[in-house]
């Protein structure tokens, strides 16, 4: 609480003020009994206040270089900020730069940002003499009574809500980062407009964090990296949103899927397969056809309508329902591998992680109530197990809960909602894991738990999901006979371990930055020779580890050898076996290790264990195990 | 060559005369100096005109006992005949014995059967008078000039081409079979008709092993087997033509998938995956959109026409594509089990295998016109070993090439088509594989080798195929670069090995019976107790087996033993693992196997010994090995 002596003198990481609640500009005056707080650089709110300003100073920037630049909006984000402008030619990276040195400058200058509150004609009138067609659009649409205001600094005016920093002697340490196409209003019917993104921080040291971060990260796009190392493509012509898996890339996915299936056979799921397209009759009863229409691919047969499927579910129902289940059968666990396809808007496919068609490694477990918690339980360890093996050691965990203030938005019985959450709740407890609640973020149809994994950078990957589901089993009248003798409705629930295979292996290869532990490497060992003279030998090296089960490649070409071994650890293979006239004459290779560099010449049955070695613990790195 | 007096006094089995190629009537008179040869019950023609006439046979006898039918077309097919109908009443299987009867009746009155030509007036007013409406449409779309004939036999007449027996006292060994419905003239918009199959056969015994090979195939019907074992599942609602694999279907394709997979990837394949839409633009640049249209599913994204690949190749190129590809990179070789859809009318879908989606075991090899016959020749040799794995011991292997004397149909240059069917035909005669050379077979694209299986009752299953392309590296302009620096246009071979898991496990289905080999088998082994007792001695032996990798399922109900064994032989499950009161006591289990019976208490070591040895050399049979 703040002393109202004190306000003239605010601390320096001050923002804005927080007046009864309300976050203001720090020079507005409280009235007599409200309850104040400054709002401070250190705190999410402060920081976005300080964003808010960099982009103002963006645009002040903008219009000074660009005289024919018009602004639409320039909101703070996540890690920034950004300004969409529309301006006739396309913005280039020097000109960035060049709007860096004068955001400095303005900013050096020290002008006060002032907040002005003025009526709509005047506001118009304001804006129609600076000629901006786009912030007119949006003074018209404001609702009648609603107040304008605006912020100045200098010369400069945008239509704006606020709050901003006191002056633009408080923002120093921004950087600009890239420029990228948007729609104006996020609709493809509209003009396409520029937005730069920037970034802004109170001190050099966090924005200096940042950008390593940024670069970091970069280097692991998985998209480059995708390029770089053969593993997927996509082809805008056949198709933006598809991906197609190159052998390499494949090949990652194919460990990956065997490695899930075994785990999955091993905890007694069965494993099933069906069609990518059904008739819409399946989806109305589901009700996908309803709520989902707009994301399903729809085609005709015979005059009947038929849709790619969006989901599995359905197409598993109707395995459930081949047969009358009794209690005994229970609990029933269906998986699969399940491709489908859902429509998402060009503008927001980004590589193998936001896409049009996707693997789920899906399952679906029909059980009693009684079952339920341990089934959770098992879902849970199955996870956790899982992308333990793929190096994932921090989890964020929500657990998403009904709203009991609307209760008749929800599918299912009010006992079915305590029931499943208390099961869902103490799964998580038994196994002591730490999780946020939250109230009103489940899904009509059912509380579920999602998982978050935390990569090697720290950034959130969306991973396992369990959800359950009263609503189809009502829709499709799914039944067990119990012990007693009546059919009940069985409970249902959803879950995903990995996601779907485009998105998991996306995020592994960020989180590897693309050099895969030795079991899903696709390419294990490569040979290399050094003359011609030890082709032979290196035929015989490489036959072996092939033998052996190993996945090998070999270089034989007339190269330097200090090429091909830069080759390889840009393919970034974990063992790279050099043959030189000393190593054939010993019948031994030198070995390279990726992450260690040389560690010597070895017997090929010492490298050949290692390699096993590290299959069989699936090492996260070449012989760390 | 028949002499002339000879003709007074045909042999028995005469069935018609051949004179100067042409089949006729046995009572025909030849000109003078023709060649002439009797055409006998043993040949494929004979048999064709003797269930000709049998079909005549079964019409006038319907038209005796159902006066208000309605006679369409009834041809012979490949084992019988049959004859559409249109009655306002359903056939019932008491009808088919019925007419059977009646059949037998006037075959025995012996009947002259007379050919007679007509011109069209008379053959109109004949059949307006006896109120054949189909067949006054048939004589109305006769062209011009064309030689109305009819064939009578007592009261009955048909129009028809004819040639048929002598008299319906040659009619004796015939049998009904079944009734189906079919449209008129096989199209949707038509009047549905019933559709009467029989069979026919010159002699008792011939007549009796069809039978019985018939009931053999009805035991082994891959559809009924499908059900009662719990394979796989079509839901006419969801679809028709469309696979659902269940958990036990699943297991079997599974098992045969990685096992293909691991031979490929022996052999140097490289496995990909990629999407199952794809734009139109690519199917256009392929030439499929053009030819194949009809039997392409089509949606809309973005108002863009997208289709539903109905083929890989498109794909696997795109992936082909990426890279500049040097002679070195060759043979490149793309696999993948790929779903597909085509259209395919509903009338001739049939369980698994004629279906509207499937999963071929698709390959593409890129090539240089030298490599093309060793690939060729591993092509056959992976197919050989897959297939005898299997148990599929005998071929029938058809080598399809261009017709010389209408060139301009076909893609590529003579000197393609001269270079890839002698690569085909030397790689045969490598692997000294009898086949048959079929003169203007080809595909437009290029020459095949088709191999088809014959499975345990000597019928034929279209299995692997190796096609070579000259038409899509053409119109990709694929390339490599050869060793003389130039790109040339790649050598494209397609394959498959199964060609597809549906019809491949279907055909499986029948092959075996429903009764797997071990390592094929869903379940591998079932757990039975005696009494109660012994339940947590089985629950041990279960988890024994289940530890070791083998499938297994347990009988602890309270059921009598026999019951359970009776279940367990039904599900045609290889081991049985019986557990009473004396085995719990020694340890061991009373082991049952698969058509062998009761083979006595054995330790549990060595049932599980047997079942692994079994899976390890894949033998047909448990315990054989």
């Amino acid at each position: 609480m703040v002393v109202r002596s004190e306000l003239k003198n605010p601390p320096k990481n001050a923002a804005a003020l927080r007046i009864d609640g309300k976050i203001v500009d720090l020079d507005s005056v409280p009235p007599s009994g409200a309850a104040v707080e400054y709002v401070t650089l250190d705190s999410q709110e402060g920081l976005e206040i300080l964003r808010h300003s960099t982009a103002h100073l963006m645009a002040q920037a903008i219009l000074e270089l660009f005289p024919g630049a018009q602004l639409t909006i320039g909101p703070p984000i996540d890690s920034g900020f950004y300004y969409d402008i529309d301006l006739d030619r396309s913005f280039v990276p020097e000109d960035l730069k060049e709007i860096e040195k004068r955001m400095s400058k303005l900013a050096k200058r020290g002008f006060p940002i002032e907040r002005d509150e003025i009526d709509r004609a005047d506001a118009l009138k304001l804006f129609e003499e600076r000629g901006e067609s786009y912030k007119i659009e949006m003074i018209n649409e404001l609702p009648a009574g609603e107040t304008i205001s605006i912020y100045r600094q200098g010369d400069f005016v945008d239509l704006c809500r606020g709050p901003h920093m006191s002056s633009t002697a408080k923002l120093k340490h921004f950087k600009l980062l890239s420029v990228a196409g948007a729609y104006w209003r996020g609709d493809e019917k509209n003009k396409m407009l520029q937005r730069i993104y920037g970034t802004s921080y109170p001190g050099r040291e966090d924005l200096e964090k940042h950008l390593k971060r940024l670069e970091e990260a970069k280097a692991r796009d998985h998209r480059v990296l995708g390029k770089q190392l053969g593993l997927f493509l996509v082809d805008e012509n056949a198709g933006p949103g598809l991906i197609y898996w190159q052998p390499k890339g494949n090949l990652v996915r194919r460990v990956v899927e065997r490695f899930w299936e075994d785990e999955h056979i091993k905890r007694e799921y069965q494993l099933v397969t069906i069609p990518h397209i059904a008739r819409d009759e399946l989806f109305k009863i589901s009700g996908h056809y309803d709520f989902y229409r707009e994301n399903m691919y729809v085609l005709n047969i015979d005059e009947q309508e038929y849709v790619l499927k969006p989901m599995n579910c359905p197409g598993h129902i109707l395995i459930y329902q081949e047969e009358t289940r009794s209690y005994r059968d229970l609990p029933y666990r269906l998986a699969e591998m399940g491709t489908v396809y859902r429509y998402e808007r060009s503008g927001v496919l980004h590589g193998m992680l936001r896409v049009r068609g996707f693997t789920q490694d899906d399952a679906h477990i029909f059980c009693t109530p009684e079952q339920a918690e341990d089934e959770v339980i098992d879902v849970i360890d199955l996870a956790q197990f899982m992308l333990e093996t793929f190096g994932y050691e921090k989890f964020e965990i929500e657990l998403s809960v009904h709203d009991p203030e609307n209760f008749d938005k929800y599918a299912g019985t009010r006992e079915d909602w305590a029931a499943s959450e208390e099961a869902l709740k103490r799964a998580l407890e038994t196994r002591e894991i730490p999780y946020k609640r939250i109230e009103g973020e489940a899904a009509f149809y059912g509380p579920k738990i999602d998982i978050k994994m935390l990569d090697a950078l720290g950034r959130g990957w969306q991973g396992p999901t369990i959800q359950f589901d009263f609503n189809l089993p009502k829709r499709f009248n799914l039944r067990y006979v119990g012990s007693d003798g009546d059919r009940h409705l069985v409970v249902m629930i959803h879950r995903t371990v990995l996601g779907s295979m485009e998105r998991f292996v996306g995020g592994l290869i960020e989180h590897y930055a693309g050099a895969f532990p030795t079991w899903l490497a696709p390419v294990q060992a490569k040979v290399m020779t050094i003359t011609d003279d030890q082709i032979p030998f290196g035929k015989k090296v490489a036959q072996n580890l092939r033998d052996a089960g190993h996945r090998v490649e070999s270089d034989f070409r007339n190269e330097k050898i200090g090429k091909k071994i830069r080759e390889a650890q840009l393919a970034k293979i974990p063992y790279m076996l050099v043959i030189g006239a000393r190593e054939m004459e010993s019948g031994q290779v030198a070995l390279r290790v990726r992450g260690k560099g040389d560690v010597g010449a070895l017997a090929l049955e010492e490298v050949m264990s290692q390699i096993r070695s590290d299959v069989e613990s699936r090492a996260f790195s070449p012989g760390e195990n």
